[in-house]
């Protein structure tokens, strides 16, 4: 077999740190496992803006397109706040999910047992949460025109931005959402907010109309957005697939993630229409940010970015028996009591990045 | 002095059960504190489409716009499902807020000593949580043009939404947040999505400029919308007042008041700018909605109803001792332990919607 084309973006903050400990786990497949890896490494965010002046060049997006996956760290630095809108660290990850047409981001949700405590919720309303949360990325109010900001005649200032959906766009990322609740417990619900907004009474149409087509073997329901917000602290495991849109996607899945009280563990995945080039997309990333005020300390915690690299691994290699590995791997580095300062709790063994990594590649 | 004018709108569901509890607030005020009003009720919601075909009709607004205030209970019922989106129930709260320039909703998240258990986050996250969302509501993609569903050439549909803001749309409503946190703990976050949207980064620039000119008394921090849905979930008392476009404060507020695990407690009000008849117009109603499911059973939590109006004697009457009354004498009732059944909690006596009323009209 050929070996798997990986580019490696680790981005700012404890990207590159956190990247580290995947290389490891990287390694040890090779060694192991016999599995082969061609890595290529670039800069992205506020590291490529330091080396070239933007957050991300044009030739890194082809090497994206080139490749049979990404695997992408973190971008956004307090340092970069003053180049404005166009170069903003941001535009890294808004274009690759743009040029790749990167439309469905996979966040799940997932409590750890042995992390259930670390939740603000109480135990009983998150022990064994399991939400998958499918965003839509490349479309919505993130992308639309027109947008910008003008001044009128008189001095006063428009900020504008459009939420733009088309059949095409809702149907592939709701067949994504169905197609994962089948393999899961068979439930979606589509979150807008069609009672006030006219592109999220087209989304509800095309979801009941795909769902009604295609898939009536999955049980299908609606939602409000600020009611799913509600539900979500109220009783989050009446969930099993949520489907929506980019905006709402945004701040939905970043509240889900907070309820399981560890955001230093969760994986997501972006994954990709099929391209000219006969191949489909497909990036990677930890949930967490670039958490700019600990980087360079060694107390990051590695885990989402390695089960970011496992979540790589089943989608994008279908190589689900090392992807299982690595999960597990890190299950027992948990029950085995070891943990990074995020996730600390009374009675733990306190340890850094690095020794978290190398505990991790152990248990493999 | 002339009595004061209100107009009363029940709506559908539990809307007209909890207002009737108000009525009894009322009679005692004018019989024990020499109060007098001038009360008009009329139709709204699915009530005003079955006795007339439409969800408000013009003389209600009209009515509105003459009062000092108005009541609202909550409209929607899943009989008018069908109706299409122009005649959708809650196109009577839109057109009150868009007609009424009712532009500043205030949004309080309270947790009451006696219901810290009630909320599914642990007691020691959420007691003594206070917090003051802001948020604006006549603006942003509610009401934004171009909007619709249109229909290409090649039959695919386009679901269209438009996100506006003025620089005079954005002050206005950072302004009463700023005179709103100048009466509590002095702190006002504002949040928006500036790192994708220009409309948001407009609104930071605003709200910036209004705070370095009038408020540089008030601490004035800025937040991501995403990354606020979190903070609310890991650490709610880190905010005092959250001022944010109609949007995301549609999702927040309702994320807010979640954590209170109560919402059948929670007021809201929502304040007007002056009109050409030289009044202000405000509406104030419970944030919960019409709950169909339990509507006539008389078991409906009549507090939030009650605390509306409370807000209504305080903000447009300028009543602060008798606003205070009312709110005293519903936490003296919880102190009692008289429960709905929507916070019934073990060892506690369970009542309906009038026992609870007259409960609180007792403690008066
Ligand atoms: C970095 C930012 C542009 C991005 C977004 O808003 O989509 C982030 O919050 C995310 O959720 O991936
Ligand atoms: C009824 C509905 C139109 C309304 C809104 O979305 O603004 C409601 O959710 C609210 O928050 O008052």
């Amino acid at each position: 077999a050929q070996p798997a084309k990986l580019l490696v973006l680790p981005g700012d903050g404890i990207g590159p740190e956190v990247m580290r400990e995947v290389g490891r786990v990287i390694t040890w497949l090779e060694k192991n496992r016999g599995l082969a890896f061609d890595i290529t490494e670039d800069l992205v965010g506020g590291a490529s803006l330091a080396e070239y002046g933007e957050p991300i060049r044009n030739e890194v997006i082809e090497k994206a397109r080139a490749a049979d996956a990404v695997l992408f760290g973190s971008v956004g630095d307090p340092r970069w706040g003053h180049v404005g809108f166009e170069k903003r660290p941001e535009v890294a990850i808004l274009k690759l999910r743009q040029e790749l047409e990167l439309f469905a981001n996979l966040r799940p949700a997932k409590v750890f047992d042995a992390l259930v405590d670390a939740s603000t919720l109480k135990p009983d309303v998150v022990r064994g949460l399991d939400i998958m949360i499918v965003r839509e990325t490349v479309g919505g109010i993130y992308f639309g025109d027109p947008r910008g900001i003008e001044t009128l005649p008189d001095g006063t200032r428009r900020g504008i931005n459009t939420e733009v959906y088309t059949t095409p766009e809702i149907e592939r990322v709701a067949r994504v959402a169905f197609e994962m609740a089948r393999k899961r417990s068979g439930h979606v619900c589509s979150v807008e907010k069609c009672n006030v907004m006219e592109s999220g009474l087209l989304w509800k149409e095309v979801v009941t109309d795909l769902h009604a087509r295609e898939f009536a073997d999955v049980k299908l329901t609606h939602m409000l957005a600020d009611n799913c917000a509600m539900q979500l602290v109220r009783n989050p495991r009446q969930f099993d697939v949520i489907v929506t849109g980019n905006l709402f996607g945004d701040i939905l899945s970043d509240l889900a993630s907070m309820l399981t009280g560890s955001l230093g563990m969760l994986p997501s995945a972006t994954l990709g229409a099929v391209q000219s080039n006969g191949k489909s997309a497909a990036l990677y990333e930890p949930i967490h940010g670039s958490a700019p005020d600990i980087a360079g300390h060694g107390i990051a915690n590695p885990i989402a970015q390695i089960l970011s690299f496992a979540m790589l691994l089943r989608y994008s290699l279908n190589l689900q028996e090392e992807a299982k590995m690595v999960e597990e791997a890190v299950s027992r580095v948990l029950e085995s009591g070891l943990r990074t300062a995020d996730i600390m709790s009374d009675g733990m063994a306190r340890v850094g990045t690095s020794v978290m990594g190398e505990a991790i590649v152990r248990e493999l």
